[in-house]
């Protein structure tokens, strides 16, 4: 059977993502293939690297994970593949894979990556704008199938494969400087500090935006509705919301910004 | 095989509904997935329950429903699972199901419920805000993968399971107070009357907003550009149009407002 | 196996999709199902037979091609399948396949028509207002089964099947008045002329809303972020981009405004 799953810039306006079923299809007839998300923002690799941290472990082992954030199409940056822990990638190679890399390294995985410079597996005409349907729709399929990573292009150190900064939480006297990630749909704020950087210390203040948000909850039903909570979000990020409301709204907050968190 | 579908309040710019169908093929793998919409607004049970209304009966029997409109995610509100005449059902306990339960009873068909409290078809960790994807998403795997019902927690009475009042059209002197009950992406207005109410009366005219609409169309083919129409849509609901325009944005209504239909 | 694409203008706030889909399996339970999209706009016949024109080739020979944009759903329109060259498509018959028609006769492709007026390959019951459920979705799906096209209906010449007017670009005396078919969700704006119709020709200067762009490139990494270019799409079409940025937006350029090509 096999899982691809996809996670572009290309909205849903345009068929290029049905376009890269279809291409996906014609080599890998049987695979199961899953929308991750199609709004990161053009150019938003960080998003888009962020986006992916969130999911791809949920997927099951051996799922190829295709993200194509692709600013630099048609230029001279790499697109690779590489097989990180259990599940494979399939990318530019222009950071989108930072946190499968970085947690990889941390538990000790192997990462196994290769340039996709093998044109047997590519379209037989391939674009200069559309390297999504062209070559990383094909190249997954082929690894869906059993392809060994190898025959898709030249063996690639897992060190030579771009990384983006992506911020972390710094130290302060007080607790943490932190700042926001992302807001998801429901304007939920995500900001970089995790429930492991935090460990055993409590949270007592958040000061965003000029708000100071005090009560921590560990679920919505906690505080009424209207109120301004933190809480770890379902990936274990601190996140800053507001019950049956939106917090990015009411904050007028956006990825970037600073958020100080006081711990006890 | 099987079929689950997905009725969510995620949007489309996160990865939630993609990581639900991660979970889903890591225990069902040949399930095949459709999503309904993933746009009711949050906390919107009410609209949740209709849809699911409108769509249920079109999957092949045997298919898994999974509906997450959650605003008590993480409180006390139960999560269960039922089959309902030949469709099975997974979301929280908060009136999504209603429709069908409705129609079930009054069908005499069988229902059949269990509180999902049984934690070995769960993830083995389970957030407090994302049981789309910690509970419901592998609860529906494992009965799309033939777990029997009764396996997934306790039973439970059908008359336990908590159901909203869907408003339901008055009779008047001259015919039915009615209410707009949603929208739909042309701007058809749908109301709460059904072809099973009307029987053998006929439409003469629809108050609505101010505007007097005498014509009562089988198609839009009927009336000339521009004209509001009112017609039984594909569910049997009287709905109001605009002939290739938008009947929403026309008479500026939304849901709950009232609608008066004189019959004769 | 076998897969179908789905083709509409349904968006994506209801569950008008995810029943066609419901429908499908219960009569084709193994067909892959790919959306191409659905926001084209209620009754833009046009767009949607331009984006239909750009997917159709990527997916698996035999694959079943939906296209639901119906504004005379309910009138004498016809329903239409057709096998065009390797690919099955099934449509009003609204000049939704007019390309498909018109690159099949210049290849020499055979076409083989239907009239969808066999009932016995609809639902049992069947609304006036969504053909999409009740007639085409059963229809694509038993022909995903295998079933001869001449069982759906009777056969019509392929010269009876409607075409729309899509606009061609026309010679002058410096080289073409081209027109802007649609943007895509970057903003890219694609016009009328091709590869094909400019061979050998240089692109020498594109005018377009007041613009004047010197700079063809063959990729978006030739020019500084920002820049105005021209350059031919991942389909083929002359297509104006504005490097990291959005040309409809910064040109203030719709769907049938004119663009001067000079050529040498």
């Amino acid at each position: 059977m096999g899982v691809i799953s996809l996670l572009t810039d290309f909205g849903d306006q345009d068929a290029f993502v049905g376009i890269m079923k279809g291409v996906i299809w014609k080599i890998a007839p049987q695979v199961q293939i899953a929308d991750l998300t199609h709004w990161i923002e053009p150019q938003n690799v960080l998003r888009g690297a962020l986006i992916l941290g969130q999911a791809y472990r949920y997927f099951p082992e051996g799922s190829v994970h295709v993200v194509v954030v692709d600013p630099g199409v048609g230029t001279q940056r790499r697109a690779v593949a590489a097989k990180i822990g259990h599940f494979y990638f399939v990318a530019p190679d222009n950071g989108l894979l930072t946190l499968p890399i970085e947690w990889a390294e941390k538990a000790g995985d192997v990462i196994h990556a290769v340039e996709l410079n093998n044109p047997r597996f590519w379209l037989p005409e391939v674009s200069r704008t559309f390297h999504g349907r062209d070559i990383f729709a094909p190249c997954a399929a082929h690894l869906a199938n059993g392809t060994p990573l190898d025959e898709l292009g030249s063996r690639l150190e897992s060190r030579e494969l771009l990384r983006i900064d992506i911020p972390k939480p710094r130290r302060t006297p007080t607790g943490w400087q932190a700042q926001v990630l992302m807001a998801d749909v429901f304007g939920n704020l995500i900001s970089n500090l995790t429930t492991e950087d935090v460990g055993e210390e409590r949270i007592r203040k958040v000061v965003i935006s000029g708000a100071s948000i005090e009560r921590f909850a560990r679920t919505f039903g906690e505080a009424p509705a209207g109120s301004l909570i933190t809480m770890f979000d379902s990936s274990g990020y601190l996140s800053v919301c507001v019950v049956n409301g939106n917090a990015q709204k009411q904050l007028n907050v956006r990825a970037g910004d600073p958020m100080e968190v006081i711990t006890e």
